[in-house]
């Protein structure tokens, strides 16, 4: 039974994944489509309807109609409903992958999931699932429960459970969607340092990946973190870091964005949206106000994302590392990529850079398509393909003045963007015994 | 003798080109500030005789003095002497390195230079040196004849031959410096087909490389292309029949550009941006006119570039053929890069995906510079800043507004893009016998 399960899944998860999340967009599409999910009471056009269900079920968080005053409860709802199952679920098939079928983690860190796998059943599948799940709607509820404190001191109750739940769900899932309004997003909360908090805590924590939340639940009985988190950790901590000082110091002097503002709101706003631009997609300030200089810095930042197996998009932290290593190693003129005083293997890091370039080509080819089909300046075109391909929401403004050829590029680019590096690293997997004949070698010169 | 020049060459070939080209410019450069090279007779200021001297030396092309108004007889010379410095200078280096001291290329391909070579004497190397210069000087007297006909139809037969020998030299070296005035480069010759296939054919010649052009003039005898040229053929017949198509179709209804031309015409413009896109820099249309899915699509192409150990610049056609190599192995699960029934050995794939990437990095780097102290759209800057990298030379017009920050920043591209892409592969190379110590093999999840 068990083996059975395990073949199915390992004949081509990637085929598995990429069907399954299709189907749920599709399924989605058609119930936002149905009257009662709009206020207007019509039913709105397809590709609006797909845009949105790619864009909750991708996590993404780019929208063209408002999710706050466009939607009803229903609608609400549903886009809620997406939004777990692409971020939770995600979550779940992609721990899955990673821990069981792939074996790509190593002994040491298998037994920190030890007692949940327990490999060779069926109950080991089961009962991971059950953590990952755990995991996330523990989270979930405690920020659900703060955001509830604090929407209370500005709505009803109802209303306040109702906004804390949803913003909750949407924000630790790096979702970015959010119940404000005129496509606002958080720009009135940009000096609620208590928002502020909580909302960065949901966006890192959710970006993590679960195989570093199991760690970190774990860390008083091991009291030794696995190479993996340390890597996720000291990655997600130098880019916050480096990112809010880049936007800080860039935007210092910008009057359009926080250069009227004190000294403590421009950290917090600069901190903020260092932390949300790796996926989180929610904003405390108009992006398109920012610098060119800022916007492509924040580009970069959206290209990189969050962590392997998590809620977030991007080419993930671990990749940038094992990137940053190999550079390293290039410069100073050593075969080995280190991390942490670990090696890492050759083929290890081929694929990152191999995966690394295929997203930039995926990246380039979707500006190419939005440059011929949209009239807007280059930055923002590049700007939003960044932003769907790695699930991250944030938009210059493009978004809402997209054609339908747009529409349909930047919904592919969600797409592609939320499967794409965890299919293509699993497609690029050694296939053993499957090598039947081999080339002689040439030479060509290369540089 | 010959092992004394070979160790010494061995020791550092990047720090002796790089401090080699580094005294070249800083000399032009001086030679440039002389009050008798430029036609006001007063001196120009430091850093515009640099740039002018980094861009002929770098054979980039791109120019904040108009070449034919500003400099006089003796600038023209000056800058001739740079340009066949950097251009055949370099080539010879390149050849020099990639033959004899890193035996990066076949026993085949080695057999092709055999007589030329003589490996293991001193005699050897000179000869080697003596035929990359011949192969060279006589391309460019076949230009400056073939230039010199049409020119004579314009103007004296004296001004002809000096425009014929400038434009030939300047040409065949990809280097994109002219004297039709006033920044106009080819302008008026987009539809000459004489002058369009003269300079083509300079430009597509000049930047084959020695061991291509060596290759095809000892074609009739041996019969057979080396996998090398091979490749490069093939990859610059591909691109530039893609590039003249790309722009041919983007550019059809564009009245700023060639919209409003015959049929005939559209498609010699677009044949020729192609080309003299991948390194050439001299247009025969003003490229700052062109949609920006076009000017993006062109970034590309200069990002690519030539071929190894030519005049022209960018990551080479070579890492090109072997990153697309890399990523259909990828999408169709292989592991070995087949070019023409050929295996690359994984060493060196995993060397031409780190040195793109590695240039990707150098180019943003340089756009976030320029993002930060110019004050211009954000293509444009990237056009320039890829045009520096790749020494293409074309500009969208940004050069002349440049501060003094700006000219700093291109003048270190057109340095690093020249000089990077050889030396980091050079670099790249595996040191035996260094390593004392690996550390133990540590396992993350990438993607
Ligand atoms: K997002
Ligand atoms: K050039």
């Amino acid at each position: 039974m068990f083996k059975k399960a395990v073949r199915w899944l390992n004949a081509s998860p990637p085929r598995i994944l990429l069907s399954g999340f299709a189907l749920i967009i599709l399924f989605g599409a058609e119930l936002l489509r149905l009257p009662i999910a709009s206020v207007s009471g019509s039913s709105m056009s397809f590709v609006d309807a797909l845009f949105t269900a790619t864009s909750a079920t991708c996590v993404t968080g780019l929208v063209v109609l408002d999710t706050g005053t466009y939607f009803t409860t229903f609608g609400h709802w549903v886009i809620l409903l997406l939004i777990q199952i692409g971020g939770i679920g995600f979550m779940t098939m992609a721990t899955l992958f990673a821990l069981i079928l792939r074996r790509r983690i190593s002994l040491k860190e298998r037994l920190v999931l030890q007692e949940s796998l327990n490999q060779g059943s069926i109950e080991g599948l089961v009962r991971l699932v059950r953590k990952v799940v755990f995991y996330a709607l523990a989270v979930e509820t405690v920020g659900a429960l703060l955001y509830t404190f604090r929407f209370a001191a500005d709505m009803s109750l109802g209303k306040a459970i109702y906004h804390g739940v949803f913003h909750s769900i949407s924000i630790f899932n790096n979702a970015g969607f959010d119940l404000t309004g005129d496509f606002q997003s958080f720009f009135n909360y940009s000096e609620d340092i208590y928002m502020n908090v909580v909302s960065m805590g949901l966006i890192i924590v959710g970006g993590f990946g679960f195989v570093v939340l199991a760690d970190l639940f774990d860390f008083r009985r091991r009291n030794k973190f696995s190479l993996h988190t340390r890597v996720v950790l000291s990655v997600s901590a130098g880019l916050i870091v480096i990112g809010t000082l880049v936007i800080f110091i860039f935007e210092f002097t910008n009057n359009r964005s926080i250069g009227s503002d004190g000294f403590g709101h421009k950290l917090l706003v600069s901190l903020f949206q260092s932390v949300t631009t790796r996926s989180g997609g929610v904003a405390t300030v108009d992006v398109s106000e920012f610098r060119q200089a800022t916007q492509f810095f924040m580009i970069i930042l959206m290209f990189i994302g969050a962590s392997p197996g998590s809620t977030g998009g991007g080419i993930k932290t671990t990749t940038f590392a094992v990137l940053v290593g190999a550079v390293f190693a290039m410069i100073r003129g050593k075969e080995d990529v280190v991390l942490f005083r670990h090696r890492l293997a050759q083929e290890r890091v081929y694929k990152a850079v191999t995966v690394t370039l295929f997203c930039i080509g995926i990246v380039m080819l979707g500006t190419m398509l939005l440059a011929t089909t949209e009239d807007a300046a280059f930055l923002k075109i590049l700007f939003e393909v960044t932003s769907a391909f790695g699930t991250v929401g944030l938009s210059m403004g493009l978004t809402g003045d997209l054609t339908f050829a747009g529409k349909c590029t930047i919904i592919m680019l969600m797409f592609i963007g939320r499967l794409g590096p965890l299919t293509l690293t699993y497609a690029l997997g050694p296939k053993p015994g499957r090598v039947l004949y081999r080339h002689s070698e040439g030479k060509i010169i290369i540089g």
